[in-house]
């Protein structure tokens, strides 16, 4: 499907007004259903929609692998997704738990208390990265960021090597961006904990946990990360760079593991 | 409450490495009470609580004004708003309504379904803006962006007459700034139909429809527009303007409202 559409505009240049035809994103509605219940409606961008669907199931805690599930099945015309698990019983009884509905430019639902995230398991990965390193992926990233340049409305996610980038995806929402590498890292049975998160959107707690989750020992966004996610990041042995454009860049947590 | 904290960063800039205090944007989980039934937590900036508790409130149909309500008491030790109602049944009915989770950079529910609200009843506005005033309205407006020059972390939202500021909110998620600025405009008992709402996110299909049920004729973004937003903007009537930056902006929807 299409990821974007033509709309006739007025474009406004001080004095000058002229009627043009310009490129907006698609906001697409996508449910979700996982054994015959309604879990959740994202807007979003229609593509990699499968990827999205696993993505966001494992970071709920639907679902902790590919083994756990039986069929996959996404009707794009409607914009459903049905998904088939070995083990109804389990996963439908997550659905009972605390909802934290975030704040941050994400589909914004956990289906568990933010501050409990604090007790999840430090990352333990012995990985080191240059600082040189980072800043060819930056740049790489921005390179790659098409959907932004044509509508200025999506966040791009990537996953890398210390080298490259092996994963890129793009969204509407940062947190539909980020769930669709992370489902794709899924399906390819990617290891994590050597791997380097890339992000344009704002890092709050949610997109640190989605990446404290998979054990990912490394977060950079172009934006800001919130007090919160800084918290965590510390608490959780994540290196969390911020506002990471061409040769700038703050870090936030976990120094001793990059190479200077 | 503050809503920033200092934090220590390691601050590169091409080759110079240095060891910095820097400002973050604190995150703040805040639990909505209604009528002792917990309705959600939001991860927010830890102001006008009281307005986003309202806006909030009156965004998702629980509330459709302050007469409703009979009493309000924040507690922002523990981030718990408690709101006590004159008809408990009828609200706490409408939680059983759909949800749809938004894309968006905000909070992220909608008690209805996105798809619906095409049903909105269009704005009904004789207003007529210029745009040397929407151009200068946007100015002051960016101006006026105090934490997102101090974090780069923060919404702004921003209710205007056609010659000025009349309510200005942040957060850390445009849902949130959204619903603090209509939730202090339900306090003051402000008159819609005639004014701008300006912000500095994007305009997806939720922001759009928060705009449309108060009857706001004209949304003014600093960002990008969705192709849901923009189709909602014609539906309903509403004059749709995105990037607005400076002397630039485009025009997605209603352009006879607008004289120039």
């Amino acid at each position: 499907m299409e990821d974007i559409k033509g709309v006739d505009i007025l474009r406004i240049k001080g004095d000058n007004i002229s009627e043009e035809e310009d490129v907006v994103i698609i906001e697409y509605p996508f449910t979700i259903f996982l054994d015959d219940e309604e879990i959740i409606t994202l807007l979003c961008s229609p593509k990699s929609l499968e990827y999205l669907t696993l993505g966001f199931l494992q970071s709920e805690g639907f679902i902790n692998s590919t083994e756990d599930i039986v069929s996959l099945r996404i009707d794009d015309k409607k914009g459903f997704s049905y998904v088939y698990t070995k083990d109804k019983k389990t996963l439908s009884h997550k659905l009972h738990g605390k909802r934290t509905i975030t704040s941050g430019c994400g589909k914004g639902t956990l289906f568990y208390n933010v501050i409990d995230s604090f007790k999840s398991k430090k990352v333990d990965s012995s990985i080191s990265i240059k600082l040189k390193d980072i800043k060819v992926l930056v740049k790489d990233f921005n390179k790659s960021s098409e959907l932004f340049l044509s509508t200025g409305g999506v966040h791009s996610c990537a996953l890398c090597s210390s080298k490259k980038i092996i994963i890129f995806e793009e969204d509407i929402g940062r947190h539909n961006a980020l769930d669709k590498v992370l489902g794709k890292a899924l399906v390819e049975n990617i290891e994590l904990n050597d791997k380097i998160l890339l992000t344009s959107g704002r890092v709050s707690s949610e997109i640190l946990i989605k990446t404290a989750k998979r054990g990912i020992p490394v977060l950079v966004s172009r934006s800001a990360p919130t007090s919160l996610s800084v918290d965590m990041a510390k608490e959780l042995n994540i290196t969390l760079i911020g506002f990471a454009r061409g040769e700038k860049m703050n870090i936030y947590s976990n120094f001793p593991s990059l190479i200077f």
